[in-house]
């Protein structure tokens, strides 16, 4: 025998164990030696530790156990002592619980014996101690059945090839035999005679009778706990789950107590506060001369927790000492469970409550005013994306019960939103100016859509996942949306679509829930988010904390106002493709688009006319009307984008905002189905042959590597002066005519190479030179910046030469990791779910930032970039700044903001003071 | 006037400037200064420097020109006394040419003024000193025609708005009067009257007299040489061709000398070896009284240099002598210019003669067998793309200058074949059977056309650039490939093609060049390669130098043979993926491809069973058709790859052999137009629209980032481990009845992430000991290593944790650059183009690594790599692992080997060597 100790004791007003020690006697071991050790009253016990469970598996497991066993023996005999009981034997029998305990919760994954040490001697016993013939047949059943199942392993086959465990179905035939159909209608004798059906059984099965010895009983309880922890299913669970680094379980044997022994016992579940609203009330369920697991079996309806006030006041008063002793000692809200064995209070376990997002907020300000808490702790006390919940729509949860199941995709954007269906994104804009609500149902979302997916209340589609277009546009705006919903069936044809049996048509009314997924038919009344005080007093204290700043990504005036509303301090990411698709803008956008490839073979051979300016005269005369037509695409694009950033500028009062310049590739912008393709010609007054040929010439392999980003400002550089014109006009107006400061930081996408921002900072900064002059501007009254952003992993990699011509770098998380790891949001469905499950990446990659390869991108692009540019200023407008582990993520490589969809702010907000806090202690 | 020193004498002995002072006095005039110095004949001169032109165009012209004023009449005056004449008066006259000498050739880009210091008064010194009216006078007119084009700038537009010279067109206009064609034609007085003509039009256009003051003449051709650096032209010139960091031009002042004195005087150029062939002879031209700028124009036939001997014999003798001094000088070949003045010889240039490939090898090894050069010199002087040339069959120079031009293309894949045009791939391959020479006419090319490509002679396409997938596979194979060849309309429907109204239809002869891009109609005759014993001796010292290995990428025996000869020590890179294209493997292959989704839905279902056995079989016995068709498909597959590894493993006889797992997508392997799909759903005996299905569902947005490499094998293990157990049974094989070293090195490829590398190891591990087991193999029987191919940018970044899961590294740097740059190589012929032209990009990333970017991760993968295992063997066989910069580089980084397609190998050997050497030096 080593000097190691295996063993830990607990209860009777003392422990050997502490709360801290999780790892080695695991959660439910801790929690109760803890409770003993602050005098609160549990069945005392020990606990066998996760060591010996490691050792179990690695040392074989007769020697392990025979290694153990005197340690055991010594603390049965101890327990035997605190307790006035004898194990297996004499008046007063001692009875056990066998249960198992890791270190992190696995419900329902590892098994539990209850009344070991019963056999037919102390059953007499236990009838004469307890006077109560019946429930000791119904304990010694219930030992006999949970030890041939759990630790015998007993189970057989029916005619189905299903599997049924016989030890249940002995009782079932008895029941059967004698007319009842509940267990409790069955009489003492009846009683007994299950208890004979059982042992028959269990013999039949388990070739032995049923063993009389309790120590054999407890030893075999034991291992069937440690064998417990490496069944697949264990194995799987953990896997699954991540849990690594595990030792086993420990193994928790326990005094057994009795809350069916009459009306003097009870058992009940509860919380310190409202696991819902968080309200400072105790609250939890009682039921009266009944085991836990009746109550967790849902056959009687248990009461309120306050009914015990009256029933048992002695108890409820002392159960209600506990719950402040409890909530002082452990500064958080507890899940407790109890049981009161002939008067006689005795908690069973505690640990920390779930609760939703509104608890969460409203007990750790509460707890803070209270004075258990200090502010960090408040702050730390909230998981930021349980924010998301206080900040949408959501169904009305009385009236969610009864509604429709329809079908089941992806949350993708949370929040509910109810309308009509229409099926295409044409139809959601025409019903939505009918003053309809809509939602827009298609089989996947490409960016023409964007109109109609904006007129939309929220946003179904069949195909795509988490990050398909629909989600990811949907996300951005705080839209409602399900995505990938694969019941569904859509028929454009026929205007409807079909789930399970059922047909939804063109108007019909549906609701959607973003949150769960979940699809219904009708309407479902939603209700609306409420701030409470003590959100707004947590975001107070997030401020308070935090370093790191927070932005958002919008692209209108309305989405800038929800943004600042939710603490946005500017705009990390206004994307300016979204601008050419509203209205007549894509017309003038498509007209520009059908000529650009000539025009830039025109100003080729212009530029290569060199100095003879005869023979440039020549090409440009010749090719007039081409010219001209650019140039008036040119002319009504500017009014259109000035008027935007206008309105954006307002909204922002002088806070900052970066405009990223044209980004995608030009075909997206073009329709790909013939119908569009027509109507785009008759538009333009040009053939559709036309249309179609351009549209083919612009088809990319790669469109993701393709022309798009600054790329198109190289070669179309009359866009980008566009742009920069329609942002400098555009605050020179709202500076003059509102007073307010514009701070535009002006950002050039998908550079690479040096080269790629010194030539287009160059080209926008003659614009924003021309403009100020032309305005007679003041050198700083327009305090522009020009950047970039950081997505393209060359560019991160050779940070340093980038950033001698950037006054800011933000990083594009969702391409970097694109390029980075090598995969296309769009296509790595196919194996980002195996590479998930199987561990290659941690968790989705394009949700949570991959922060060991993309985010070593990020640090070396920081710390080259600053080396080169000591002020150089650093945000992220992925859509990873606003997942909280990202964001903290950001705060510790020394970011200066983060930029996110505006319903994410607040998350944001709360994620940076946590990573504040964390960096401090 | 600063201490600065502007001006540098040469000639009469010595000299003030050196050869090494390119930077200061230009090329000209430091290889002038440098001659002079060494005794050679030239006519005296002085030379501004460059730091001259410089502050002309910083501190103001005018002041520039005061400033060095008195240092040129001091070099004028020194110049007078050398000569014996008198700049621009007195009966023996100091004419001089002005001409422009920057430190790098521009050639045609900047202006020359000869004969300068001629004026009426001069003119009649000349004539009186030559006794020759008409060569005095012609000089004359040709100085004032100069003098008003180059300095005066004077031209004139006609009615079609096109330029033209007015003193050209006066004499002109005198010869139309005179019915006289030739200026040879015109009489003395003839001649004064266009002299007459020509001054007249000057002052008509330049509004003043003829200038008669030489030294005005003089500081105004200075001037006009100066600015002619700043041209739009020049300008341009410098951007496209790079040329860096210039300080300006040298302005070389220089005495006339005159080849057309009569018949004791002359012209030549020469070269001191055979510039094409490398022969150890004096190789030029010469030609009778003329001057230089005869020879260029062409208007008189010059004859053979040894015709000189005869008539001039000393000359020759002299010119012989010098030719000796200069080789042992500079230690190079030559290429000079030189006129005999009345039987005086003057040397006018001398500068490194340009020479073909052949001709390279041939002089740098003749030069170190006699002495004037040693190996190491050899060594770096010859350029290794040159070797190219030396390695591919030819047009016969002979023919080809009568075959008929019929379009032009890139000159992807160097070559020369004939062959008759075939237009579909199936159609090559059917000809080839028949024994016929075929040239494939595509649009494009696509991995489906794979047989067809092989099967060809030559590949022609009209579409697509020198990374084209027609590029790249040809190049890989060394087969002739023209692409891109816009000027030609591939007609499929009618089987022809026309480019410049010629149609070529099926059948028809071509005859096509890889190394320049033209294409030719007809049979134009080759002539084959000849590896003479130079190029084996050259090769012998490459390998004396190198450290770096030079291994192949070869997917066949026949180019692994190729490779071999050419040098080869391994094969770096086999690409599996074109052996499933090959006769019937492809239906085995497609008939996988058509349950593999279905079949891994299965398995997943299979593997959530978890401990339910009997629920996991149910599942394969209802679906056993279905898997039984997965596992057939591969059966059929395995011994195919067997055979072919078992071929390549015999033909490399020991050497190491990578070979990479399945890498691209599965929608290659399938048909992708109708008709194909409906011959496949034929074959396998399944609908068309199953077919169709499949390709639709494998569809993919961006195909590059999409479902293939090490991520087809996570989902899809089995095929993995088919291709595993194939290479490792063909090298038992071959090992055991061979008696032959078998050393695979399995590479798994498209690494991104540790884990990847980590799964896909072991399961390809344990494939490995089974089949070492099966066959009872010793440990060490089959030396194996299995590593990974490094081109995902996040693998480089993360390299330390990948390489504790790999035994090598191969740098994929085709994919690298992609991912890396943000750039799809099919997508971005549309900017890459304007990318180098601007300079974001020094060279075509794809063609040369970009060393800034792609270069900086290998550098970090490597060294992190080697951080957590230093025995790690690093080698890359990208398509840059034969482009010899890129070899250089790495070779700096410290790679262990290059690989690049066999008929790179020996151009990878040399630059390996030249890295070696310049390291040391």
């Amino acid at each position: 025998m080593t000097d190691k100790k295996y063993v830990y004791s607990f209860g009777g007003g003392s422990s050997e164990g502490r709360a801290d020690m999780k790892d080695l006697i695991g959660g439910k071991g801790s929690n109760l030696a803890e409770m003993a050790s602050l005098g609160i009253p549990v069945p005392p016990g020990f606990t066998i530790t996760t060591e010996a469970c490691a050792e179990y598996y690695q040392s074989g497991k007769e020697q392990l156990l025979e290694r153990i066993r005197p340690e055991i023996e010594q603390h049965l005999q101890k327990l035997e002592e605190l307790t006035g009981k004898t194990f297996g034997a004499g008046p007063n029998p001692l009875l056990v619980s066998v249960r198992s305990g890791a270190p992190v919760s696995m419900p329902g994954m590892m098994d539990t014996v209850l009344n070991l040490g019963l056999n037919d001697e102390t059953l007499e016993a236990l009838i004469k101690l307890t006077g109560n013939r019946r429930f000791a047949l119904d304990a010694y059943r219930r030992f006999i059945q949970m030890f041939g199942d759990v630790v015998m392993g007993i189970k057989d086959k029916d005619e189905y090839n299903h599997e049924y465990n016989p030890l249940h179905w002995a009782m079932d035939q008895v029941k059967e035999e004698l007319g009842k159909e509940l267990d409790t209608d069955l009489t003492e004798d009846e009683m007994a005679r299950v208890v004979e059906a059982c042992k028959e059984t269990y013999k039949k099965y388990a070739k032995e009778e049923f063993p009389q010895d309790p120590k054999d009983q407890l030893y075999r309880g034991i291992s069937a706990v440690f064998n417990s922890w490496n069944t697949p299913r264990a194995v799987r669970y953990r896997e699954i789950n991540e849990l690594r680094g595990l030792k086993g379980t420990a193994v928790n044997v326990q005094t057994m107590v009795y809350g069916n022994m009459g009306d003097d016992s009870g058992t009940g579940v509860a919380f310190t506060r409202n696991p819902s609203t968080g309200e400072n009330k105790f609250y939890g369920e009682f039921l009266l001369n009944a085991q836990g697991e009746d109550v967790v079996a849902g056959i009687r309806t248990p009461k309120p927790l306050e009914t015990m006030q009256e029933i048992m006041p002695e108890a409820y008063e002392q159960l209600c000492d506990i719950r402040s002793k409890l909530e002082a000692h452990y500064q958080d809200m507890q899940d407790i469970e109890f049981t009161i064995e002939q008067g006689t209070l005795y908690m069973l376990q505690t640990r920390t409550g779930k609760r939703t997002g509104p608890a969460a907020v409203c007990i750790a300000m509460d707890m803070m005013q209270e004075g258990l808490i200090d502010e960090k702790k408040a702050v730390l006390r909230v998981p930021p994306n349980d924010l998301e919940q206080m900040l949408h729509p959501q169904f009305d949860p009385q009236k969610i019960e009864q509604a429709e199941f329809l079908a089941e995709g992806l949350p993708a954007s949370p929040g509910a939103a109810t309308g009509r269906a229409v099926f295409t994104a044409d139809e959601a804009e025409e019903w939505h100016e009918r003053g309809e609500q809509v939602i827009l149902c298609r089989m996947e979302t490409s960016p023409e859509d964007i109109g109609g997916m904006h007129a939309a209340k929220a946003i179904l589609t069949s195909r795509g996942g988490m990050t398909s277009h629909a989600a990811v546009v949907a996300r951005g705006w705080g839209k409602c949306c399900v995505a990938g919903a694969g019941d569904i069936t859509m028929n454009y044809g026929q205007r409807q679509f079909t789930a399970h049996g059922q047909t939804v048509k063109e108007g019909d009314w549906l609701s959607i829930d973003g949150t769960t997924g979940k699809v219904y038919l009708g309407q479902v009344p939603t209700i609306e988010p409420k701030l409470s005080g003590r959100f707004a007093q947590l975001m107070e204290l997030a401020d308070k904390y935090r370093r790191l700043g927070v932005r958002t990504n919008s692209d209108t005036p309305e989405d800038t106002e929800v943004a600042i509303k939710y603490g946005a301090e500017g705009i990390g990411l206004t994307r300016t493709e979204h601008m050419f698709f509203e209205g007549d803008r894509i017309i003038s956008f498509r007209r520009l688009i059908l000529v650009a490839q000539t025009v830039k073979m025109l100003n080729d051979k212009i530029s290569s006319a060199g100095e003879d300016e005869a023979e440039a005269d020549r090409i440009r005369q010749k090719n007039k009307a081409v010219l001209d037509q650019y140039q008036r695409a040119l002319d009504e694009l500017l009014p259109y984008q000035r008027h935007d950033f206008e309105g954006i500028f307002r909204e922002l009062a002088g806070r900052p905002c970066t405009i990223r310049l044209l980004d995608p590739p030009l075909h997206e912008f073009l329709p790909h189905d013939e119908a569009g393709q027509k109507a785009m010609a008759e538009q333009l007054n040009v053939s559709a042959e036309e249309v179609k040929a351009t549209v083919e010439s612009l088809n990319e392999f790669n469109p993701m590597l393709g022309h798009r980003g600054c790329r198109l400002g190289i070669t179309y550089p009359e866009v980008s002066e566009m742009q920069v014109r329609a942002i400098l006009e555009a605050a020179i107006k709202v500076k003059r005519e509102q007073g307010l400061e514009v701070r535009p930081e002006i950002m050039i996408p998908l550079v690479g190479a040096e080269q790629e921002l010194k030539l287009t900072r160059e080209r926008a900064e003659a614009v924003v030179q021309q403009v100020l002059q032309e305005n007679n501007c003041q050198a700083d009254e327009i305090p522009y910046l020009i950047g970039t952003m950081i997505e393209v992993p060359r560019a991160a990699i050779t940070a340093d030469k980038v950033a001698e011509h950037a006054d800011f770098f933000s990083f594009g998380t969702n391409d970097l990791t694109q390029m980075g790891c090598g995969f296309s949001r769009d296509d790595a469905g196919r194996f980002l779910g195996d590479y998930v499950k199987l561990g290659v990446y941690e968790r989705d990659p394009f949700q949570v930032l991959d922060q060991e390869g993309v985010g070593k991108m990020m640090e070396m692009a920081v710390s080259l970039g600053r080396g080169s540019k000591s002020n150089l200023k650093c945000g992220i407008c992925g859509e990873h700044g606003g997942e909280p582990s990202s964001v903290k993520f950001c705060h510790r490589v020394g970011l200066d903001y983060v930029s996110c969809s505006p319903f994410r702010v607040p998350i944001a907000r709360l994620a940076a003071a946590q990573a504040a806090i964390a960096e401090e202690q």
